[in-house]
C-alpha cells in the first residue's frame, strides 16, 4: 500500500498540536507555577513518577534536574531509595486517575512526602492527594475554551491527537520551561549542564 | 531562597520553545515524511532506539505504534527479539553522533535491517548509515534560518532551552504527527487505540 | 581502608546462599509446578510483573519466554498492550504484599486475567488474589525447617543474605528450571533460542 | 496440550544449575575477589552496565549497593550522570564480547574510569579493557573442569541451562556474596539496608 499525501495529515496533526501548545502559556496559573518552582528549589530530594507516556515525560524532566545538579530519582528505577522527610514527589498524570500513580502518591503521602500533581483535572484523585497541583490543559480544556467548536469537530480533532497526546506534549513543554526557570534561579550555565550529561550513551 | 517571578522565565522559555516548534512544519521535507510513512507501513516490524531524552521520545513513538497494532520493539527492553529481514530500525539522535546509537545502527545494518535516522544533521554518522534520514530542526537550524539573530541572542536563547531540548520537543511533535498520519492511512479509530492501551498502569 | 579477608565473608555468604538453594528442590510442590507449566503452555499471552529485585527476576524469566517464542510482555515496559481474555499474569513477590504488585494483580483480575503468584507466603494478599500460587522458600522457610538453628544463628545468617536475597536467588533458579521444562515440552532447541536472542546489545 | 511430568525436567534442570553453582566457590580467585572489594570500597562512585540478563544481574547488584548507601548508578537509566575521575565501572558480560558493553567500557576508559569486568573469558575484549577482571565460571568452564563429561553429555546439559543461564546465576550468587562482604566491611546492619529500600513499589 503506497502512501500518497501522508504529509498532508502529518502537517494537519502538527498544526493541531501546535494550536493547543500555543494556547498553553495563557492558561497557566502564575501562582501555581511560582509555587512549583519554590517547592523544587527547597526540596531535599525530588522523586518523579508517571505511567506510560506521562512517565516518559516525567523521566525527561528528572534527567534535566540531574543536569542541574539536583538530587532526583525516578520511582521504579534501580537505585531509587526510600522517601524521607523533606522529599518531594512530582506525579504526572493527565487524568489524575492512573491507578498505580495514585497508589504511589498515597504511599508517599503516608510517609510525609510532599506531593505535587501535574494533571489536567483539579478534582482528580491525584490532585486531591497533592499539596500542590499544576493544572495543564489537555484535550478537554481545548474543547471547553472554544465555544464555537462543535462536538463533531472535536471528534475529528481528537482523532489526530489521540489519547493523552495533547497533555503529554503540554507537560513536556511546561516542564522544560520550568527547567529553564530553575537554571536562571540557580545560576546554572548550559556548560554546567553539559558537564553532567551522561558520558556513556 | 524564595522564588520571585519564576513564572517570568517559565513563560519566556515556553515562548522560545514554541517559536521553534511553530517553525517546524515549513522546514519539513515532504518527500522525507512520505517516505517515512511508507517505510513504516510496509515494515514487517519496527524497532526504535535512542539514548537519553531522545530515547524517551523514541519510546513515546513506539508506544503509539503498539496502540496502532503495529509490531514494534524498543532496543534494550526485556522482550526485544533478534532483527530479521524486513525489519526497520528507527534511530533517534539529534546530533546523529550518539555513540551507542550509531553502534546499534551499525549492527542492525550488518544484518540487513533498514535504518531510518531521525536527526538534525544530514552528514552525521547516523544519517550516513541510514537508508532514510528525516531531518528535524534542532538548535543550530533555528540560528541558521534566522538571519537577524545575533550570536549573543542565540547564546541567551540557548540557555533557556539547553542541550537537546529543541530537538527533543521537535521529535515528539513530529512523531506524534506521523502517528496521526498512520491512523488515517490504517483507518484506525481512537477507540481502537484506547482498547490496546496498557491495562495496568 | 584496605580490605583484608574480604574473600572470607564472600565465601561464607556464597555457601549460605547455596545451602538455601540446595534445599529448594525438595521443598517444591510437584502439583504446583506441573500446574504452572500447563498454565504457561496454554496461555494466549504471558505478562510478568514484579518490583525491585523480584521485578528483575521476572524480567529475566520473560526474556527466556521470548527466546522460546512465546508471546510475553513486562508490565511497565513501553510496548505492553492491554490485557485480554486468556492472558496470564505472573506476579513475583517474596512477601506477597508489595503494594504496586498486589494492586496490579487486582486490576488484572478485574478484567478476567488469570493470576499466578510466585511468592513465599501462601496467605499473602497476592497469593489470595491468585488462581495459582507457587510457594518458594525464602528466608523464613529456611529457619522454619531447621529445628536446630537458633534464633541468634538465623540472625547472623540473615545478615549475609539481607532482605529478599534468598527468595530472589530461589526465584531465578526455579524460573530458569521452568524454562528448561518448557523447552523440552515445546521441543525447542537451544539454537532456536539463540536465533531469537536480541541482535543489538 | 497437557503437561505430564513437567516437574521432572524442572527438577533435573534445577539440579544441573545447582551442580554448577556448587562448584563456583572453589573456582574463584581469592585475590581477584579481594581486589574487587577494595576497588568498590575505595570508589568515589560505582557505575554498573550490562545487557540482557547480565544487565538485570548488574541492576540487582546496583540496588544492593544503594541499600548499602554507596553512590551507584546504572548506565542507561534516567538520572545517571557523567563519569568523573575516581569512578568505577562494573561491566557484566559472560562472553566479554557484548557489543554495546565493550563499547561502553571503551568510552569509560577514555575518560579515565577504572573498569572492572565480570566475565567468563580472560581474553575477551572486555577483560582486556578492564583494570581488573573477575573470572566467573560459565558453561564452558564446567565442561572444561569435568574430564569425564563427554561432548554429548555437555550438549544435553546445555539444553537445560541454555545460553548464558549458568553465567547469570553465577554472577547473581557471586555479587550477592560480595554485597555480604561489603556489609561486614562497612559495618552495615540489615536494618540500615531496609531503611533505604524503596518506599514505593
Amino acid at each position: 500500500m503506497l502512501n500518497r499525501g501522508g504529509m498532508k495529515e502529518t502537517q494537519r496533526a502538527m498544526k493541531e498540536i501546535l494550536d493547543h501548545l500555543n494556547g498553553v502559556p495563557e492558561k497557566l496559573n502564575d501562582k501555581q507555577v511560582d509555587d512549583l518552582i519554590n517547592i523544587l528549589l527547597s526540596a531535599k530530594r525530588v522523586f518523579v513518577v508517571g505511567a506510560g507516556r506521562s512517565g516518559l515525560v516525567a523521566k525527561a524532566f528528572a534527567m534535566r534536574l540531574m543536569h542541574l545538579n539536583m538530587d532526583v530519582y525516578v520511582i521504579g528505577e534501580t537505585i531509587t531509595p526510600s522517601l524521607q522527610e523533606g522529599d518531594v514527589l512530582v506525579a504526572v498524570s493527565g487524568s489524575g486517575e492512573t491507578d498505580l500513580i495514585v497508589e504511589s502518591a498515597r504511599i508517599a503521602k503516608k510517609v510525609g512526602t510532599k506531593i505535587v500533581a501535574i494533571t489536567s483535572y483539579p478534582k482528580s484523585s491525584l490532585a486531591k492527594l497533592a499539596r500542590h497541583a499544576i493544572l495543564l490543559p489537555g484535550r478537554r480544556e481545548v474543547a471547553f475554551t472554544s465555544a464555537f467548536m462543535k462536538r463533531e469537530l472535536i471528534g475529528e480533532y481528537a482523532s489526530l491527537a489521540p489519547l493523552g497526546t495533547l497533555f503529554e506534549a503540554t507537560a513536556l513543554l511546561f516542564l522544560d520551561s520550568v527547567v529553564a526557570s530553575l537554571m536562571v534561579k540557580l545560576g546554572r550555565k548550559e556548560e554546567e549542564l553539559r558537564a553532567r550529561h551522561a558520558t556513556i550513551e
